[in-house]
């Protein structure tokens, strides 16, 4: 499938393939009032290597590590069992597994028509991140999906006190489609209960790309937290090579009573849109809700010039209490897929923060601009 | 080889296949007097990826990383030369490699019949651990193998002082084989200098699964240490489809002179028990002496229900000394092989531990339920 | 390709093959004057552990981690476009990849004659190491290539100020060429421009191997670095079995003006022979200038002995300033290729330090020695 090498068993029953992933940034940020903002570097955004396989037809597995920033993290580490019952696909997976939360937050980071997620995704996102180590149940019906996963803390944690668990939950319905057009309805929220190990909850939103960690969106971090808790919907849709979707999501974090019980919450909004000039459709799965990557029609191994899209994104980001800042962010895109696999993409993005704490306090606006060369596969 | 995927050169003369392993572990304790023991959590007990060859008949190579805890960590590195001369088969292997050391310890870490290796591989391993790089020859007869491994310091210190070293040896011999039966002897030891770079070993076991770290036998780590050596013993068999086996040690290590020349020393032993109910041979090697992973009769891929193994064990550990504490520990476990790569396995610990210092001193007693999803290739 | 094992797509339009690295090191020091200089120990000098492919005639792509001193760190990790165009071939490559710099600095480190690079790519590297994260553009003619890279901080790097960043070039051009003989001449150069993240540059060459870290000739950090330079020269040739190359190079730093423009320059020099007793042709790349691994004649795996070669190699460093130091090395090495793949390694190492600084100031002289065995696909 898609052209990839692979490796079969004798016996046909099991087969296995390589996954790789390399997306190289450049970025540059200028404009600030702040010269410190203004900083130009190059990242290894994500660095991973990994396999994936499956046994018969009922069991697959995938074992993937990150090692961006020199640092081994596990991405993608599971064992999934896949059965159809009546008109419907069930799916249990234990393991680590990106969770299903919100669009953007529910597609690999590899597949989002932007550099980074939407901030919406990014900064209603749960302490325990992307990624939960537990159990996860899908329901795939014919126009709609249902998810539900609990987990523990990250695959990294050892054991002198009790993790924290996340509960999270996810539905989306697609209420109308044919074959040029599809609707796309979602909903999710989740549950956190912090262990007593967690001192702090850092309250912060990047928005200025993910090289610059100075371009952010916060509040002060919240001490001795006790619980949180969001929600987050979704609507868009497809119409032949054009696509519009939209999110909206809230988090509220609670410290512990003990503490003096104090409360903080983001509220994030993002729209995007986009279209394919060269006439392929946009990626977008109907089976679970998400992106993927799209098939490119004249891919330049075969001679032709890939596929080109352009998109548009504006983001906004709002942190409650009397520390709690604001900012938004509009993003220009350009996206030139040389195959399936390769792709090259430019971002500029204009941004304004008022945070009304830390280094950057008062308002600010500037630029960053982002490249991108990614492999994956 | 097993309906494993495998990648063979134009000129048949070199193989490969990947390796991969991801054992998931969810646990829970409760009943401790001590509150801060009864904790539950997840953790990823092992997550490798590498890759195995082999290069003509006489050369072999693997290449395995750890990723657990978000370090990496090199687990078997090595090349090996295999060749038959009589009736013996000698092997000599360079690079970093599983130590041949008591039955369990020298069986790999997904092959155990429970969760984690019994007390007495535990308790009695040097402090270079599992692994050691370094030279090991072997030795396999028809009814015996014997190993002898000199190691130097874990793949990764670098060199500002002399490395320690380690010289460990083991035999097993099957006095007595048909095709219903075997019975197994052994017997391992090793000496350890310590390098003047270390300045104190641990002295403590983990008795309650491997991610609750609070739940252990302990004695005041040694300061100054100079050399320790430790010996021990292993008898067993396999009938049908019941296995038996039991194991004893003790290590003793010293301080140096001018430190006083303290000794501590760790007596423990270990015997265990199981049957599959599905009929399977326990997975017993007799080439190596050690455990495998069984050979599932009738695997869900083929549409059967697996193998299903129940076992039990007892383990008891003692340190000598004023500080030293002890304690024993029964396992029940279930083994619930979906196939031979991919496992199911709850096991429930019943412990004591009477410690004579550390925050959990005094008699103290507790369960522990750990399960277990695994995949192995 | 190399008889090695390798995965191709049902359309056969792309091919991916798996890398791997071991090198595992015993070294031991003797002879100094310092007694804490003559060390004995064990180390892995690089695993790494990779993938590397092609997607139709122009992109080719790899993914390399090295995770020696259980530390994950990025290696060659980029896509790279070539065409053919008139005589000459360009290429591109995005990511992170080996410098072109120096004929050693510019060979994998497991295609070296010796253990380790000689003294003069050592000591004339750049901050940023043998690796860089950025763009670079090659073209290979006929009887020459040309080659700059401009990169950015090492992948790892995070962004709260701007990169560090370098600009290297490289030519080689081979004037005279028969097929019994080939003369290689090349030159070199870069220019670095510090951060205001660096705080200082370390001024240190190690001329008894990678383990042993305290045989250096040094000089003290530089702090503040402003930027720094560099250039070398490449000077040698082949002839049937026999080679004899030398490098020269020169490399200077300076402080910042605010820290008072300090400036410190190292000098350094090698030149080193060998000669394949059983007739193969040295593994000298015509296109590159850089050494490659031998192609064996009769490798053990086709029941013949393998190829040996034997070589001798002199070093000399050279510090500026009040406390810089300076030393020479002789090394004697013995290369045994059993096949292609795998080599045994043995150097000898005669070094002279006279550092002005430091623990170790004073005059001082010294043996290594070092064995190496290597698998490398």
């Amino acid at each position: 499938t898609k052209g990839l090498p692979q490796i079969t068993s004798a016996d046909g029953k099991s087969a296995m393939r390589l996954r790789g992933r390399m997306l190289f940034d450049t970025s540059s940020s200028f404009g600030s009032n702040f010269d410190r903002r203004n900083i130009t570097g190059t990242k290894a955004r994500a660095i991973r290597l990994g396999v994936e396989g499956k046994l018969g037809d009922m069991i697959g597995y995938q074992v993937e590590f990150d090692l961006t920033d020199n640092q081994a993290a596990l991405r993608g580490a599971y064992l999934s069992f896949t059965k159809k019952w009546g008109d419907n696909i069930y799916e249990l997976s234990l393991g680590n597994r990106l969770t299903d939360r919100s669009m953007e937050g529910a597609s690999s980071s590899d597949s989002q028509p932007f550099l980074e997620r939407n901030a919406t995704a990014l900064a209603t996102a749960p302490r325990k991140g992307s990624f939960g180590l537990g159990a996860m149940a899908r329901v795939y019906g014919k126009t709609w999906h249902a998810a539900v996963q609990l987990d523990g803390n990250e695959a990294s944690t050892n054991g002198s006190v009790s993790d924290s668990t996340t509960l999270t939950g996810r539905v989306h319905w697609n209420p109308w489609r044919n074959s040029e057009a599809i609707v796309h309805l979602g909903a999710w929220g989740y549950r956190e209960d912090f262990s007593s190990g967690v001192a702090s909850i850092p309250l912060s939103t990047r928005i200025g790309g993910r090289f610059n960690e100075l371009i952010t969106v916060q509040a002060s971090s919240l001490l001795d937290p006790d619980h949180g808790q969001a929600f987050g919907l979704e609507l868009g849709g497809v119409y032949k090579s054009f696509w519009m979707f939209g999110e909206y999501g809230e988090r509220d974090v609670w410290a512990r009573d003990s503490a003096g019980g104090r409360h903080v919450g983001v509220r994030a909004g993002s729209i995007g849109t986009g279209v394919y000039l060269t006439g392929e459709k946009p990626p977008y799965v109907a089976r679970g809700g998400v992106w993927s990557k799209p098939r490119v029609l004249r891919p330049i191994t075969d001679g032709g010039w890939g596929a080109v899209e352009i998109a548009a994104r504006y983001d906004q980001v709002s942190y409650s209490g009397p520390l709690g800042g604001e900012g938004y962010s509009t993003t220009l895109g350009l996206n030139w897929y040389l195959l399936d696999w390769v792709r090259v993409t430019p971002n500029w993005i204009r941004w304004r923060t008022e945070n009304r704490a830390g280094a950057f306090a008062g308002a600010d606006e500037g630029n960053t601009v982002v490249g991108r060369v990614a492999v994956s596969f």
